[in-house]
């Protein structure tokens, strides 16, 4: 945000609301999260029990989307940053995201062995699991392609864009997983009431339509033209041999 | 598909295949709403029992997801036709998806007033109404912007961007709110039943797992650059005044 972003004020200052209003609601979505298993739910433990499973939801909120979507938005937030470093947040954000992932996913897995419910029945879990996996892949595929130094220009320049639409759709399986747990665990708890808007469960409404705005806000700033990186040299060498291998033309077309 | 798209012989098979593919995805997983509904749900009337109550998957999943989708892919597929037809098609097949989505919401309504079951209380309803009332102003807005020739080009320049973004989150939106209502179904009918794999879960799952597919297919089409419609005096019009207004150019910068 040092004048060489977006091209006018007005973009500038649009761009601070759409980031500040991402993380109002990022925090807030993980706020609500924890006071609905804290409050509502019995809190937290670690002993197999329902204390359990509630670390789950908190842990799947906190990791896959809030810090995901914020690993995600480091490229635009310090678009004028050296891409190195940038690319080193994104990957150690998303790091952290992947191991509280794990930990909130063991919870569950705990909690239904404890409590001998069967596994990966549900589409809820269904679409975690294929959120999760494929996460882990490109976590590991990111770092061989962009961080480790083996990889040719060529092979960066291809892989980019798929990495960056995979990213997304991942945000969003995540955001929409959550959604499915939010309902699965009303029907679960309070099935005979939910209809009459109890508190609990207008909360639960609610922390979804957040986690869905926080996906929006994000999606948004990720995708707008003049939020984007401004050109570099490194980013220059690799838009140049993407347009030579899509569209055909010499190397040194612009 | 007439060679003035895709550059390369490869990428025009890739981009077929793709097409192909979502449009075997989308009606596989309207045949297969169909197939619950029918064989597990007791099939359709429009009485007011359950079997009124079977035609609102079936038309959301059928209008708001499905012919909704295509409606957002005829600006690839048909890239090289006049662009007027191509948007009246688009027009046109999303009014048929509003109309069949109407038919769907008031089907649900419907079954409520007879069961006594009070509406808008669960995540699932409050995302399905905002997607629903988002896409009939998207759907207002489209008209007066693109279609009556009232609006200035500065204007549907500024308007484009912000159009095919909101286009994109309301499927998403769709398919979430379709899985959102698959889990709701399921716990209300099989409840007990659903965690030993029977039937009914599994093929309701998968019809969750198509619906994301779905998306994902037409979202990977819809933004890729290489399928984008090639340059027409219309359009380049339009992106000089958009180069303008956003980067402060000067109208004759290409």
């Amino acid at each position: 945000m040092d004048g060489s972003g977006p091209s006018s004020g007005s973009a500038r200052s649009l761009f601070g609301w759409l980031v500040g209003g991402s993380q109002l609601v990022g925090l807030a979505s993980v706020v609500l999260t924890g006071v609905w298993m804290g409050r509502y739910r019995g809190g937290f433990a670690w002993d197999g029990s329902a204390r359990e499973f509630n670390l789950h939801p908190l842990c799947m909120v906190l990791g896959l989307v809030f810090l995901y979507g914020d690993a995600i938005l480091v490229y635009r937030v310090f678009r004028n940053e050296a891409k190195r470093n940038v690319k080193l947040l994104h990957a150690v954000i998303h790091l952290l995201a992947l191991i509280i992932s794990i930990i909130g996913i063991v919870a569950v897995f705990d909690f239904h062995r404890a409590a001998k419910i069967p596994d990966m029945y549900s589409l809820h879990s269904w679409c975690g699991m294929t959120t999760f996996v494929f996460f882990c892949l490109q976590w590991v595929m990111g770092l061989l392609f962009f961080l480790f130094p083996g990889a040719s220009s060529w092979l960066r320049a291809w892989y980019l864009p798929l990495h960056v639409f995979c990213g997304l759709v991942l945000l969003v399986l995540a955001v929409g997983t959550s959604l499915l747990g939010i309902t699965e665990k009303l029907l679960f708890s309070i099935e005979l009431t939910y209809s009459q808007f109890v508190p609990e469960g207008v909360l639960a409404n609610i922390l979804g339509v957040l986690l869905v705005c926080f996906g929006v806000l994000v999606g948004y700033i990720v995708t707008r033209e003049e939020y984007r990186r401004p050109p570099n040299p490194e980013e220059e060498s690799l838009s140049v041999h993407f347009k030579t291998l899509t569209e055909g033309g010499s190397p040194t077309t612009p």
